[in-house]
């Protein structure tokens, strides 16, 4: 009986790009049938570039794929059909955008009481922004996170990571799983929302502590060092063949460092023994480490520091990281033949439970992939239902993109 | 009414610096009791200053705080009649020391079969690299969000913000509410695992599907530019008085551009009318925009970019974050008062549910504060038994340690 958490749980998901798509694919890995609903031209992420973006293929994988057209009513009656058998609803449009469509929540929970509306914005509301168009390195430059990134002395940088996208899709899964858990004792759904610059605040609490602490007085950037400057030794170091990162945070990992460096003299130093000390001297410390790490692999460097019990790691690129056995053997980069595509890879699911067995790694849905079989088995509809449904909503436009896409078996789209 | 989600949950939250501690935050959020256990010299994150730090304010308001020793035997016993009566035990030590404490999962189960016991990690179990010791710098060394970071002809730069961490304890949270929806149906608890390496990877999407589109072609950091470069006008340009971030998703928000600009050449050219056409005249595309931006203020460009519907926005500082009237409105950084360190700022919860109230902001607990209080009312410890408890396990180091704290009530600390 492999049993999985969210077994039985239908989550309609409006999502586009990542936010909305992320939510939906954890919620997907945890065992919830994840119907996807497309609009007639799909989720833009789908043609970032030609053919299918990489992107959509690993954030949808393991989705069912429908086409509705919600702009139109027969769109929007087939949707609210949908609702009436569905747990959640995920979205990531603008504020205000659903329910100009007359598909706001009073609507949702006028045909099911118990449906979940989970929304993804960009800035929370009620609020001065929370109309702004928001995207990941938007919210990033308006939450301190591009200030905050990068070295004191250079322009500002983003982070590479589309960290607004994930951190707000983590935070909204997790707040569809909160209203699914308070429904079972109140028998009753709820709207809940989760805002891309409050789900990236947090995670700035070094620096906002640093900031505070000092009444303002820190650089902005730290380059590579703690975001505070609340930690000795805590930096990203000149390595043979590239750098090496060390994370010093308890007194003992610098006695051991010491000793790997062969620097008893600083480990005797009773001005450096311990944290605010190091602190006071960081820059002696940081260039007495990198005088050791420079002369050495990265590979050596962290061999060393890892058997002294150190938190160190070799800053690896890209081909390394996918090649990286640990995340193989997590099962975190796997491969799976997407009809038309070939081998590619789908990402698993960072959330282990020991009850709730993994989900076995399947491709993501071409544009209106299941539009006829999800209508048919969910509602009922007939061959003859099915069709006019197709014919009444299908523009030539519309059809030459379907025709674009590579889909596993021959059907025509709805689209209302 | 005001109900809660987590009415009722019980949490032990063995977490220390941010991924634990950022999950039981988030669950203290939802209205579940969290109980901080900390060992007898507490969170290592309280002491990176003097005093409590202010990360450590911010992430642990709202909890309850005791004091255990659980390298003692009678420390351990008290916490398995506190695990009786508990829902969730979140713990991020290293893999192994909870069962080598003899407080591993069949411990925890043995004493109640409904508990969850919820680890952060860095790398997940079993796994090459899952007993490295991890912290965020070094978790984002080895997942290339390092390598991802910065600009292409410089050194690699960490995130600004703990990526690593908070990805982690998100995803630990919402492990954990996936859990105590499974228990409403199964009956039981679960053992489950969130690794910060898993939690960062699918933020990676961008680079990811430029590494896997390009075969490894593309630069490994792309500076401000979208991190696979698929999409064009992406970027921060220079301001007169700082830097804007743009990001136009839709052919529509070129055009819009275009004519903020007054550029209606570029609108006009049809190699430019699609983002692969953009993408691939990036450079051209870029100057154009910053000629005009860098003569403009921040607000200026960001003003007019919203009237135009263009996704955009200032490059904040920490300073103008922290007096942002949107995260004011969403109650992101309220202020408490503190017994010993005056008004502090808390974190307000990025999960919003209609039907759960939001908490009153409260500060953070002193170490040990509520030991005695909450070894009363949850175990039913006379007050010869605490006392007698105190006084077994005080050894004078950790009473030194115990004044140093400023507790608002006086009272004594159980270490077992």
């Amino acid at each position: 009986m492999p049993g999985r958490a969210l077994d039985g749980v239908v989550v309609l998901e409006l999502g586009h790009v990542y936010m909305g798509p992320y939510c939906g694919l954890l919620l997907a890995h945890l065992g919830a049938e994840v119907i996807k609903v497309e609009s007639p031209s799909g989720d833009s992420v789908r043609r970032r570039r030609t053919g299918d973006s990489y992107p959509f293929l690993m954030l949808n994988a393991g989705k069912r794929g429908i086409r509705l057209d919600l702009k139109a009513e027969r769109g929007r009656e087939v949707f609210l059909r949908l609702v009436e058998g569905a747990d959640v609803v995920v979205e990531n449009y603008r504020s205000g955008v659903l329910a100009r469509l007359g598909l706001g929540f009073e609507a949702l929970r006028d045909v099911n009481p118990r449906v979940i509306l989970a929304s993804g914005r960009g800035f929370a509301t009620p609020g001065p922004n929370a109309h702004v168009a928001a995207m990941d390195v938007t919210v990033q430059a308006m939450t301190g996170v591009i200030a905050s990134t990068g070295f004191p002395d250079q322009q500002p940088v983003k982070a590479g990571i589309a960290a607004a996208d994930f951190l707000g899709g983590t935070h909204l899964a997790a707040a569809v799983l909160a209203a699914l858990f308070q429904r079972e004792r109140t028998g009753t759904g709820q709207a809940i929302e989760v805002a891309m610059q409050d789900a990236l605040l947090p995670a700035l609490a070094s620096n906002l502590g640093g900031y505070f602490e000092s009444a303002g007085a820190l650089p902005e950037r730290t380059g590579n060092r703690h975001g505070g400057l609340a930690l000795c030794p805590y930096n990203v170091y000149t390595a043979a063949d590239g750098w090496v990162a060390i994370c010093c945070t308890a007194d003992r990992h610098w006695l051991a460092l010491c000793g790997v460096l062969g620097r008893e003299d600083l480990a005797r130093d009773p001005a450096l023994a311990d944290n605010p000390g190091r602190v006071a001297r960081m820059d002696e410390v940081d260039r007495a480490i990198e005088a050791w790490t420079c002369r050495r692999t990265r590979a050596e460097c962290s061999g060393q520091f890892h058997r002294a019990g150190i938190p160190a790691a070799p800053v690896l690129g890209l081909k390394e990281v996918v090649e990286d056995p640990q995340l193989e053997a997590g099962g975190m980069l796997s491969v799976v033949e997407h009809p038309g595509r070939g081998p590619v890879r789908v990402l698993g699911s960072p959330l282990r439970l020991s009850a709730s067995a993994p989900l076995r790694p399947a491709p993501a849905p071409a544009l209106g992939q299941d539009t006829r079989q999800v209508l048919a088995s969910r509602l009922g509809l007939g061959e003859s239902e099915l069709d006019e449904l197709s014919e009444l909503g299908s523009s030539s436009q519309t059809r030459s993109r379907a025709a674009d896409v590579t889909a596993p078996r021959p059907e025509r789209c709805c689209q209302g």
